[in-house]
């Protein structure tokens, strides 16, 4: 793998030098004008004028339900998941992979780096992953609707791929997901927890999304909350990602802290779903839980930008707790990078010596960085995604001056997959 | 001025071929595939495979501040206008021509071609505006602070500026401003509101912005509201433009339909300054209020982006009201295009035969339009300003392919009066 040297290039307000070896960050020292004083073999690129930002590390979505945004627009959630589940009956490999390949290229485009996935027909979407260079968490995802056949079929699936995981891209971290409380048996769920710790695999759950999901379980579990309920199993721990958390109480902080749970916030997904939007990021973060960010699936968000979903985020939290200075930039930014980080056990989400190589360089030349303010207001709150001209993943570029490699071949791939399933849209 | 021939542009579905000429959408017909059936004279534009959209109306900014975004971050309202006024202090004409160029420079980028401005020395503004062809709706500011003398001398001045409109550019239009209720004293509102019934100039007003704003209101005239004062004092019409309408009583929701008052939805400014967020637009258009949307300033928003704002408020009416059928995506285009047209009386806001050409032109090869779902989805939900490939305001291109003339003498100008203002800023 060759070295890159990304020379004159602004990491916190320093113009610097970044030496990228071994898909790591191997060397960052002050910026040394004059001639480049590197080895044969190394890749200068000019960055001035540019600003270094982690990789953004996605921590909930659903990558290959990118094909499916749009389906079911200013519905209720009961209407939305009628027309989704009418699609996915008819769901195939060759989607998941077209689909995932699309989710990645968007992905690249925003500039994030690492996802978290939960779908159907994993190797595909840890193929597509792989071939476009992220970071995936990608699990087999049971979800058994408590029925005891289905979910012995699933074990048998989740064992088969568990058998395939060694010959994954070093980049693909197998993974499983219990779907939900309301979806999945007390068996299924304690069998997966079993599985998952025997093997050093992370759970990957959806948690209190839904006010109806949190009374549901009450009803159902002797008054216990999804939160309590997955406590009272021995599922929590800091192995677990929970997305969404949204339906919370005391109590459930408590819990999910003290087990340092990561905790995903999806604020796009629940905002547009009228799911709830009064997250409790720093009450969680008190009290011991490790709160990220994700984008949930395109269908209900509707894009994979963190970018976005970060101002989004910080909208939601200074309007509702009415305190402007609520979920102030650094923070907001931890929860897109190391947070996420943290909870998939990867070496990124900084940029600092010995980290992995996940760096976006931004553009600043526009209007929305022309500013007395701090680069991270102009980033977060002003400009978009178009502002991330390159962006390197595990040492590589994956997309250089907004230019990526098979862009042409993943949109015509994946509007050949739309044609297939127009014929399962409700209309 | 030269005829434009937008050749197979998709309008609502179907693909058409749409001439411009003298400034107005001159002849919209099914397009015509096979060699330009067109006249000498006419430029031909292929337009395959794109969308058009009316040019967004920005129904209350402060353009000039987009050089003032970033200042005072993630702080209570109180702090951040410290930070706002320490500057505002030393503003000059160059500033604020420079400001507005910036400003519009953003605003051609996010597909705006008419804005509506509170600002100080607004000659300047509307040159600006005016050279790069934007309509604009450019106020004179009256701010007293109860102050005899300063009102006595803002009067001059505006009548001085009012004698001079004749020179403005046609697509520049004068209008006075009532800063507030708690920084406008009686007689001042009184003698503003006479003088633009007399001269039929449109009254642009902050209304009940804050909780704050409404309690002093009340305790200082007997019980009323900002709304209920103003009305008592004869303001309230459908030539008055009140921005941010967010802390509303039934009743006073009553009298804005009443009135046929044009309300200005600011949402990205309200939640970041944590002023409120529950905006009331159903109940007010329900009531016969015109409901437009804005951006406010760069400042408190942090950009002039119509695109982003008309997501923002989606999100926070499905999330607020618990009902993702909120604000369905038609009415989201209204606010953002026809009702702000209605608001300025100008004839825009949609694309059909005799209204004047202001035209987005939508660029739908990328990863968010690649869905199954409908244009207006993708657009809104899913895409970002980057999407906006050219732009036509007044039948003139004011943007091609991304690209806007003297972007780079721009940027730099404004580059340099950051450099006069950094001495002003408190850190």
């Amino acid at each position: 793998m060759n070295k890159i040297l990304l020379r004159d290039i602004t990491l916190d307000g320093i113009r610097k030098d970044i030496l990228i070896a071994e898909g790591k960050i191997s060397k960052i020292t002050p910026h040394q004008a004059g001639p480049c004083p590197v080895q044969d073999g190394t890749e200068t690129v000019d960055c001035s004028g540019k600003v270094a930002v982690p990789g953004f590390v996605n921590m909930h979505t659903h990558a290959a339900m990118t094909l499916m945004r749009g389906v079911g627009e200013d519905m209720v959630l009961r209407d939305w998941l009628d027309h989704i589940w009418a699609i996915e009956k008819h769901l195939d490999e060759p989607f998941i992979y077209w689909g995932t390949l699309v989710a990645t290229l968007e992905m690249i485009k925003t500039g994030t780096t690492s996802f978290n996935d939960m779908y159907w027909f994993s190797p595909e979407a840890q193929k597509a992953a792989s071939k476009m260079g992220l970071r995936n968490l990608t699990s087999f995802t049971f979800l058994d609707n408590f029925d005891r056949e289905q979910a012995s079929h699933q074990r048998d699936v989740c064992l088969e791929m568990f058998s395939q995981v060694p010959s994954w891209d070093p980049r693909s971290t197998f993974s499983v997901s219990i779907h939900s409380v309301y979806t999945v048996s007390e068996e299924t769920i304690l069998w997966v927890t079993e599985f998952a710790r025997k093997h050093g695999l992370r759970i990957h759950i959806h948690v209190s999304e839904t006010r109806k999901e949190v009374e549901d379980c009450k009803a159902a579990h002797g008054g216990l909350s999804p939160v309590g309920y997955l406590d009272e199993l021995g599922v929590l721990g800091s192995d677990v990602i929970a997305a969404h958390c949204e339906i919370l109480s005391d109590e459930d902080i408590e819990i999910l802290g003290r087990r340092k749970v990561n905790c995903v916030h999806n604020i796009n997904s629940n905002a547009k779903l009228a799911s709830g939007y009064k997250f409790k990021w720093k009450e969680l973060s008190d009290a011991g839980a490790n709160v990220c960010l994700g984008t949930d699936g395109a269908a209900s968000s509707n894009n994979l930008d963190m970018l976005e979903a970060m101002k989004t985020a910080a909208f939601f939290q200074k309007a509702w707790r009415e305190d402007p200075s609520a979920l102030p930039l650094k923070a907001l930014l931890d929860l897109a990078t190391v947070n996420g980080a943290k909870a998939m056990g990867a070496n990124t989400g900084r940029i600092e010596e010995g980290f992995d190589a996940d760096i976006q360089i931004i553009d600043t030349d526009s209007t929305f960085f022309l500013s007395p303010g701090p680069f991270l207001a102009n980033f977060i709150y002003s400009a978009h995604s178009d502002c991330i001209s390159s962006l390197i993943s595990g040492g590589k570029f994956v997309m250089r001056d907004r230019k990526v490699p098979a862009e042409r071949e993943i949109l015509d791939g994946g509007r050949a997959q739309l044609k297939i399933i127009e014929n399962y849209i409700k209309h």
